[in-house]
């Protein structure tokens, strides 16, 4: 039978496994929740157990093990040295340990930078050499291909766009910065925005919720709640300003939008396609196409594996 | 004898051309002003009599000329279409009416950009794979070495650095944006704040000048004027600002800032670096070291030159 690689993806609330083929089809798939207690050895039990059902399901070994995470690391070492939401992670030879246990050579990737590969690899950037790729979920994570390659750094962190500086003085990030990208274009700043603008809009609908999500936000607005829209329009002309420096400064063709509030599309691509136009020289900003990302949750999974084969040679 | 290139820079007040060994040493320069009817054909004329000159002198043919130009151009057709300074430049192929007068390969490049490769190779940026370079005059421009070559994409607008947002209600920038990283950190806005801050300082001695330049508000700076302190401390702030983004975005090694305004070093470096420990993580803004350019004004010709012997093969 043909060569297989497994790729996993830790997120938040789910660990996803899945053995995947040469072309990045994905022939198998478990998940579990991601472990309470998310230190090294924790996360290293519940990954080899779903990596041995893929292997057992697959009746063949893997070439090797892509590992979405979290965290930001150099590439080289597989060092983690910041991971907001899994500090226990930090300083862990994470992937080390997983190699032993596992018998097959394990790479690691931040989870945005997969993401990234992956949908440069079979999503909606395929086309095009020079990419920014940009997930909108709790954090605003990024990843940049540049000519067909993905762009690390010798520490791991470029693509990091969530934590460029868009309002000097805007709200406090986790990242000790302030008015970073990720604290207007999340989910999490989509509800803390929907939540200051109360006062501004007293006859809008948010009011009447006592707990609610970016979704819920999103469907007020489509609904034609005014504070909704502006919302949303503010993701959008933030994301516009961030992204208007990159097309000037890196000249991409693609920009890539995915993660949960990409959901939000309709609401916010206006006010961030005005703002590029605005703010981007005319011809990078011709040039570079904005587009959804699409292969939604398995695209870290399938960077991942794009690695894992890429390592196995 | 040894095969020497041409290498020319156009500036706004002068247009200087020199004659170039394959170390990047300087044999010999000439130059004139700045044709003030700026069209292709002037430049032209003024640069074949400059060249020509050169060409006496060395007793032989160069083996190219590399030229850089105040524009924005697509690399491989070498059209130009966008020059602030030199509008009429735009649409016209500058580089090969230059070819066919002096019967040499032209090689045109956005002067910051050649800035940006005359300081790796013989510069402060040398020991470094991947550096930004910014150049503070009249306006603020930038260009980027990535893993030792420069960044251009292909309308060649990569590294324009100048024109990245640090303040989404800033002042209006000729580029038809506002709050760009140039109406804070060039020599031009160092005046206009300078104007701004006179309410808030009445004590200045800015308020005695009637006309003055951003040299001599850093003189007063120097001597301890109030007014010019703050105006040097913006300069800093915005800068940190760009590159600290930057920093996360590119994960470089080194940060090189020169052109007339990087006199103000010594005023600004200390906001600078502030910020980026503010904005930037933690690691790759350790990493990056924030470096004077030494090339002063040749470094425009000495990136030409590297371009022009590559050119040559």
């Amino acid at each position: 039978m043909d060569q297989y690689v497994l790729a996993g993806d830790l997120g938040g609330t789910n660990l996803r496994i899945a053995a995947l083929d040469r072309n990045g089809r994905l022939l198998y798939r478990v998940e579990a929740d991601t472990p309470r207690a998310s230190d090294e050895r924790s996360i290293v039990d519940v990954a080899v157990g779903l990596a041995n059902r893929c292997r057992q399901e697959m009746g063949a070994e893997p070439v090797a093990f892509g590992f979405a995470i979290p965290a930001i690391m150099a590439a080289d070492e597989g060092l983690i040295f910041s991971s907001p939401n899994l500090p226990e992670l930090v300083g862990r030879p994470l992937g080390q340990a997983l190699g032993e246990r596992l018998g097959v050579d394990v790479i690691l990737e931040n989870d945005a930078n997969a993401a990234a590969i992956g949908e440069h690899w079979r999503g909606s950037s395929s086309e095009f050499a020079t990419s920014i790729f940009l997930t909108l979920g709790t954090g605003v994570g990024g990843g940049i291909i540049l000519d067909g390659k993905p762009l690390r750094g010798p520490d791991g962190t470029a693509g990091e766009i969530g934590h460029s500086c868009v309002e000097p003085d805007g709200p406090p990030c986790a990242c000790g910065s302030n008015g970073c990208l990720e604290q207007f274009s999340s989910a999490t700043a989509i509800v803390r925005m929907a939540n200051e603008l109360k006062a501004d809009y007293p006859d809008s609908k948010v009011i009447g919720l006592t707990r609610f999500t970016a979704k819920d936000v999103f469907d007020l607005g489509i609904a034609g709640d005014r504070l909704s829209v502006e919302v949303f329009r503010r993701v959008g002309m933030y994301l516009g300003i961030a992204v208007g420096g990159l097309i000037n400064v890196l000249n991409p063709e693609a920009i890539v939008i995915g993660g949960g509030a990409a959901a939000g599309w309709d609401l916010f691509i206006g006010a961030m396609r005005a703002e590029i136009r605005k703010r981007a020289f005319r011809e990078p900003a011709e040039r570079a196409r904005i587009l959804r990302a699409s292969l939604g949750s398995d695209a870290g999974i399938i960077g991942a594996a794009f690695l894992a084969f890429a390592k196995s040679g």
